[in-house]
């Protein structure tokens, strides 16, 4: 075999080596030995065949080109390692009934996955038909994959046992802690593969030890695989001697345990995964036994063996085995050159799969190491694919506040989520960015802590509350825990949510194709809460300004997105009641944390938001505009909401003639044209509310196009305007916000007076001198603001309904 | 003083302690301690008054509530520390004539920074009327500071001296690293900040000394600035203990040297900073004398002082000083509570600002510690505000293809890229995770290669390339080296780019700051070039499709954001030209790595990307439809354009009554309407090219809502139609992936049949059958796909023009 090239030796000292744990090596019994040689040399053979064959999958008669695929697709460079895993996990399972959940971050490793999978038979157990553990079965397997119809190249939410799309790297780790907060007796093991170590999510994910209560949720065990290259690059890992390794992960917080003899794999491997194992069980019993450890250094594996280890060796005097050219498909012109089909022969000879696979079943060796019950095998532990646990629902009408109050969205709905926490003490968490006080929340605070075991202050107490400046962490955390069954929350900063856009539309894709697959079940939403938005971002300043990441939800399938507006407390309160116990969603609620006009009473809030939109006729022009307005100004959000009322206020004072409707869009989605959504509004509905011909603007939070791109599709478009965040803004005052946005109340009745002014003769006549008479008031705020540093002080009083 | 809180006692064994660097302590003459203390006094006095006061601001008289602003707005927490920082390197830059820039990973300790800014007076330099060092100045920072139309309370390009936003966090380490690469005298301090250090970004950001060759760039001087707290919780860094710190970060490379008596700060902090000057000559020597050290452990400080330090200390019996309550504003009632005015009064007291500004001008001490030369300060050194060299221009047609070959965009892009690299040696660099050859982008490593210190094959060598696994890595430095002057450019699979996008958003801010600012000259723009697009992703599935990217640079300011889709390889070399030559600009360019038709000859494409669009009259029906076409279908993209293209010859042969009009838009900007994007074409050119009424098919390579935005504005909305990326498909064909989006010339043969019968009459009549004709040869791809697990061949003929 070749060896990937060694690491140039540091020049750290040598006492550092006695940070790596000495685990001695037991032998293992001969048989055990042989099962092990067996399940891999099984299921390496299955993965490449998989990559390359079409026909002849047993080799049972002689290798022509023409049973090679026409495409050749597939990662054959991290198999053997994802394998050689899978082997030892078994056994471990096996020996000590454990509940396991085996994480995969190299995910385009799928051929390894797929061919465990078959041979522990739980692809036959939720493909019966086609993955069968015989013959056909085999065949399906081998020919389908990577082709239309077959398995996917990547780990998706079709593989058994998987709670991780193998996509876009970095995510495993942090995915893995989530999955076993809360479900004391599960070990998720995670293998990271050494290019994935590069990323920045998983370079802070080490951290994720820091925030796990041994007592109340179960364990990870890591294992870094090091096989040393990328795509078409060494790895950093790769090129990190012992030294650097131990201090690396010691100051991380860990045990490493180096896992790299070549010789005596299985030995090795088996041992180190005894020693994390006995390691997790001493953390564990320390914390429930009442004496946690200070500081448990987890054990984490360092695991070293070549890049497409047992592969081709050389090909056109490229050395392969042990370096980037196992990367993907190692012989790629294995179906029409003679010398590459010559090589491909070869090495899957090597396996010799005819003493491993007898009329289409495994042998009785391979079958030895599995787990005894089926329901504990890696491919099927009902953790990994129906585990949803519905939350007990608390009645958010409790905690709603009075119409007419100035309340804090967020402030209620911290008190709401008290009772909820209180009411699910194991099913529901919430991870956030440092931002739980800021973004006034902190009344979950009042049953719950912050669970931070480094912290002498909050160790060992348990917690529903994770806090740590890293979203990607956050999102992972929230992934694993909901991929399990349980409940989560991300409140943010609006404009830091977007640091885990890609994670969510991975987490997104996913989920699709789990609720496209007949033996998952549900899933609860995952379920962002984003406060501190532009529009109160006026003390932060421009960076701290980017209403994002609704884009990121709208581009989602359909079927899952969900963005949420609700324009007050108490359609705030309704909203998050109504996510929390949906399922499958992506949800996205958009508030503000400071206090904010309450227009609804409780029951007008759930039935607005029940409808997602509704005329409001408080704040209309009275009488005739309730069936004949001249203009239509709706407002999508908390504050410019707000200034559309103020607007109406505004307008009703300076121009009582012209006759204002004002709405207010909760759901946004309805506003999507009909069919492209399932909560559009049916075309009559829409004209309901915005007329069929009248002008119509929109006073939206987000960036103007995305409504624009949303509204495409509606009849009339021409009558309608959106204005938005125009990504300007400093640190000002509040209404200054609006104004260099173009969406305060004097920018919406300047546009309703313009709008207006075809279809009202009196606003038409007066036209200039209205418009004069709102630039003067411009004016004078602005002259305000620049004098006094503060907007004036009868900004924000309730608009004056008559 | 009130010390953070302690961390808990780590298990690590005492032999790590040995890692932390030994730096003898050498007390500093007693003018020089005194100096330093005066700056730092002053500073923070500023800082705090920055925060705090609108009038009496050098105390002159008695503190009534009225002096105190009516809004706090500001961070205190971080400012001590920062100060502190800035005192020293005034120090080391005076003694040893250095070339540095001081990078502030907390940006929202502006205060910090301005008020060391006027003191060294780099304010008065860049604002002489408003900050100069006098009186005036100074009142103006104090009472302008995050109040309209003063400086904000985050750095920003407003901000002398600084290159990176104070916003999003978790890039300032990157940032400082790009800035080094290439300019070997060049030294940049960078402060980390422990809530900052929690991201995923820092935490792989730390490995990037892996990438630095002390040969042919500089350094950076990392300090974790250790305060023990993030806004409402302590950090994990701040619980660590020095076991722990020492050996994560000899883990990762460094020599650590921990700076935390209180007593002694100066002398420790002063003697760090000298040792690590020191070590870093020490390794650039070596590397510049032809004896480059293996693995060198380049220094780093962790620099650990109480939050808020010198601030209050105790509030309504709370502890502020050492504890996250004094992360913002410490005394937020300050202007109407007597009890706190009168907390505050003590403390500013506290610094005794007669002694250190008088008649408005610092006292000479504080002056003495300065750099001799003007031009070395902090706030002026040229490489942060005027460092833009232009590139030596390649020119691109000497790598033009023939017209009616199939060529890869990147192929013919790598091997331009190739030759700009060699005319310029030192100014442009590509930063990739790790996919330049798989992106077919591998001739550029013809005369360069990567920079990878840790692999003895590239070790010492220079290279232009950078690959690392980090999308965060590679957004980072390209940022920290176009501020200071240079090119950059970033390959990416499509799909992951996504990963920056608040990284780009947070720089585009920057970089619209930057115009704003009169004394900031051009930088470079930032290049994204993304290929192994979703289109082409059929192979690695649904998890490598999503072309949000495109909508994130939708979203920046229209003055800078650029979105190309070359349509074909001379259009993708010519655009590439033109963008690396482009200043302050966000360019996106997207195409594909796989060989596609060249449809224009050089001249031809070069014309058409001046136009940003043109009608293709060879692939359109001939005579009436240049002038009368019945339908209008536009490619936006490489694939789909080719979809439109087959599509059109597939009309010609089923429907050859039709008149159907093909169109390319290679700028997606030009379709913006009116007024709302310096490229938005005239509303005469559009209807040149799109009819004024007749319908129009926009096949579209990003997601149909985001150009249904763009279109928004523009007339006749009604006839357009707009398909695009519907997030579907999986491991399947490349045409399939068209299918299932509903993208391929199927597709858009029926749209232009369906669309065009209202206005042909032969159409009309025959619309059924011709329907049923085009789905027929639908059902036939399918079936073939599906038998033989790939495209029919003659798929990807070029289409026959007549």
């Amino acid at each position: 075999m070749v060896p990937n090239p060694p690491a140039l030796a540091s020049s750290l000292p040598d006492t550092t080596l006695d940070l790596v744990a000495k685990v001695p090596k037991a032998p293992l019994s001969e048989d055990v030995a042989n099962s092990l040689s067996a399940f891999q040399r099984a299921a390496c053979y299955i993965a490449a065949a998989m990559i390359f064959l079409r026909d002849n999958v047993l080799l049972e008669k002689e290798l022509q080109l023409d049973h090679v695929k026409p495409r050749l697709l597939g990662h054959w460079g991290t198999c053997p390692g994802l394998i050689l895993v899978w082997s030892h996990l078994n056994l471990l399972i096996r020996d000590h009934d454990l509940d396991m959940i085996y994480v995969i971050g190299p995910g385009h490793g799928a051929p390894a996955a797929l061919a465990a999978l078959w041979l522990e038979g739980s692809l036959e157990r939720f493909y019966p038909g086609e993955y069968g553990r015989d013959a056909d079965g085999l065949r399906n397997l081998i020919t389908r994959f990577s082709v239309p119809g077959g398995f996917p190249s990547h780990i998706n939410a079709e593989t058994p046992g998987s709670i991780h799309e193998g996509g876009e790297l970095g995510y495993a780790l942090a995915v893995s802690f989530g999955a076993v907060m809360d479900k004391p007796d599960l070990i998720v093991t995670c293998v990271v593969g050494d290019g994935e170590a590069e990323t920045g999510p998983t370079a802070t994910a080490w951290h994720a030890i820091k925030f796990l209560d041994p007592r109340e949720s179960g364990a990870v065990i890591p294992i870094l695989h090091v096989n040393g290259f990328k795509i078409s690059e060494r790895t950093i890992f790769g090129c990190m001697d012992d030294k650097e390794i131990a201090c690396l992960f010691s100051g991380y917080g860990y045990q490493v345990c180096i896992v790299e003899d070549l010789d005596q794999i299985n030995d090795e491997l088996h041992s180190a995964l005894e020693w994390a194992l006995a390691e997790v069980r001493r953390i564990q019993t320390a914390a429930r036994s009442g004496k946690p450890l200070v500081k448990p250094r987890w054990p984490m594996i360092v695991l070293r063996t070549p890049k497409g280890w047992g592969g081709p060796k050389k090909i056109d005097g490229k050395l392969v085995e042990g370096s980037f050219h196992s990367h993907q498909v190692p012989l790629a012109k294995a179906n029409s050159d003679d010398s590459q089909l010559k090589v491909l022969n070869e090495w899957l000879t090597s396996y010799k799969i005819d003493e491993l696979v007898q009329n289409g079943k495994p042998v009785q060796s391979i079958l030895d190491i599995m787990p005894r019950n089926d329901s504990k095998k890696l491919g099927q532990l009902k953790d990994t694919y129906n585990p949803y646990i519905a939350l007990e629902k608390v009645d958010w009408k409790k905690f709603a506040v009075e119409k007419g109050a100035d309340q804090s969205c967020m402030q209620v709905t911290g008190k709401y989520l008290d009772q909820v926490f209180q009411a699910n003490p194991t099913t529901i968490r919430l991870f956030s960015p440092d931002e739980l006080e800021s973004n006034k929340l902190s009344a979950i605070l009042d049953h719950t802590q912050r669970n931070f075991q480094w912290d002498q202050y909050s160790r060992a107490n348990g917690g529903r509350v994770i806090e740590v400046l890293s979203e990607h962490d956050c999102q992972g955390f929230m992934q694993g825990y909901t991929l399990t069954g349980r409940t989560a929350i991300f409140p943010s900063y609006e404009s830091f949510l977007g640091i885990v856009h890609t994670m969510m539309v991975q987490y997104s894709k996913f989920v699709k194709i789990a609720q496209e697959v007949k033996w998952r079940g549900d899933l609860a939403s995952i379920n962002y809460i984003e406060t501190s938005t532009w529009a109160r971002q006026e003390h932060n300043g421009f960076s701290h300004q980017n209403p994002s990441f609704i884009g990121a939800v709208l581009n989602v399938k359909a079927e899952s997105a969900r963005v949420y507006l609700p324009p007050d407390a108490n359609c705030f309160l309704s909203t998050v009641a109504h996510i929390l116990n949906s399922r499958n969603k992506t949800n996205l609620v958009i508030g503000s944390k400071q206090p904010t006009a309450v227009y609804l009473s409780p029951d007008e809030a759930a039935e607005h938001c029940r409808l997602g939109a509704s005329i409001w006729h408080f704040a209309s022009t009275p009488l005739l505009a309730k069936t004949d307005p001249d203009v239509v100004l709706v407002g999508i959000g908390v504050e410019v909401t707000f200034e559309v009322v103020k607007a109406a206020e505004l307008l009703r004072t300076v121009c009582p003639a012209l006759r204002v409707r004002v709405a207010n869009v909760t759901d946004l989605m309805i506003l999507v044209a009909e069919s492209r959504h399932p909560h559009a509004l049916s075309k009559e509905k829409f004209v309901e509310l915005f007329t069929a011909d009248r002008p119509v603007h929109f006073n939206y939070h987000g960036y103007a196009t995305e409504l624009q791109g949303l509204l495409f599709g509606r009849e009339g478009l021409w009558r309608m305007s959106v204005a938005g965040y125009q990504e300007e803004g400093s640190t000002t005052t509040p209404f200054d916000m609006m104004l260099v946005n173009g969406v305060s109340r004097f920018d919406v009745a300047k546009w309703a007076l313009r709008a207006g002014a075809d279809r009202n003769e009196e606003v038409k006549v007066n036209l200039e001198k209205l418009v004069e008479d709102v630039d003067g008031r411009v004016d004078e705020v602005r002259k305000f603001i620049s004098e006094h540093g503060k907007d004036p002080d009868d900004m924000y009083d309730m608009a004056r309904f008559e």
